[in-house]
């Protein structure tokens, strides 16, 4: 079975804590930590009491300087936003900051080569530590989907080849959101799945 | 076969012309329309002498003056960019531009209520009239996932309830491209495919 190993490096997994509680007007919710407390007020430019996507999209910087694309925004807002509120509040924000910093211990751990991105055989490595054994030809339909530069043309400026963080975070998790997809209909685990048309639309029409 | 029906309306058809020529440094193309050449360079805010996708999604805007959102802006583009430059040329501006307008036509079509928005009686319309024949639960996910105000909580402010044009092209775009990717694996035409891990995974991963 392709996806059925487990690695001995994981991928940082979701928030399965208690969501959305109503932090108080004024001041952190008691115990809160002061430091991402502040983060949080800061990224929160609005004073809104809960952050949105593009308040995320400003606050989220990767290594080279470049702000998240918007869809990794989306994607990790759809993963911590668990009373589906639209916004991200005080306590999901903690959810996903510590997620952030799992993922970074992870890009740093696999760009063996201190580029600041992600190179074919990086990914390679790293989805292979995961559980996925995907084949040669898959991983260069993901390294091309998620390198920018792969997919546009070489202008001699922007960031340099390869996956930045924000790209590789979302690339894991697709991954991850497929496969498990994948899993729930191959009951008997045999690696194939007969599927009506229905049940192919459902599949990944429910991914986010 | 649910998916194998054909409407007596169709949804408007991709670029099929030929792609990527240069257009000169100074004024349009010999026999450019000159309506379209004066839109193209207002869109070209930088002067480039090509639209990228965030000139493009300033530019594009919907009925209820709300600017399109980027996901349909970045899927217009991989549909136009034909010569996969990464921007769009004043050909494929042209493409776009008719895609377009034929797909306003469409939406003020099934707007039946003349509302702006399509609720889901009329996107189930649709779709049986494009030849996607959705069960109803189906017909709900991709309403629950194109409709803004169905993901968020209603603020009293915002669009109305409903689809709006960026998301009703993408919607139709994505069953689209999903049902020709099914069919393509659906080579006895009987509405199921017996699909590995790894065809699965290039399937989904292949979409825009």
């Amino acid at each position: 079975m392709a996806y059925a190993g487990y690695g001995g490096y994981s991928a940082p997994g979701g928030y399965g804590g208690p969501g959305g509680f109503s932090r108080p007007a004024t001041g952190p919710p008691h115990g809160a930590d002061p430091q991402l407390w502040a983060w949080f007020t800061a990224v929160d430019t609005d004073g809104s009491g809960a952050v949105g996507a593009h308040e995320l999209e400003k606050a989220l910087i990767n290594g080279d300087w470049t702000p998240f694309d918007l869809d990794t925004v989306k994607l990790l807002m759809s993963m911590f936003d668990v009373d589906r509120s639209g916004t991200i509040g005080f306590n999901e924000f903690c959810g996903l900051w510590k997620y952030i910093k799992d993922w970074q211990n992870v890009f740093r751990h696999f760009d063996r080569d201190q580029s600041g991105s992600i190179d074919r055989n990086e990914l390679r490595d790293a989805l292979s530590q995961f559980g996925y054994n995907l084949s040669p030809q898959l991983i260069g339909l993901v390294q091309a989907k998620y390198d920018i530069k792969a997919s546009a043309v070489v202008t001699g400026h922007g960031p340099p080849p390869g996956i930045t963080f924000d790209r590789f975070v979302r690339a894991c998790v697709v991954i991850k959101q497929l496969s498990e997809a994948f899993q729930r209909l191959d009951t008997d685990r045999d690696g194939w799945v007969q599927i009506s048309y229905d049940q192919f639309m459902q599949t990944v029409l429910s991914l986010p």
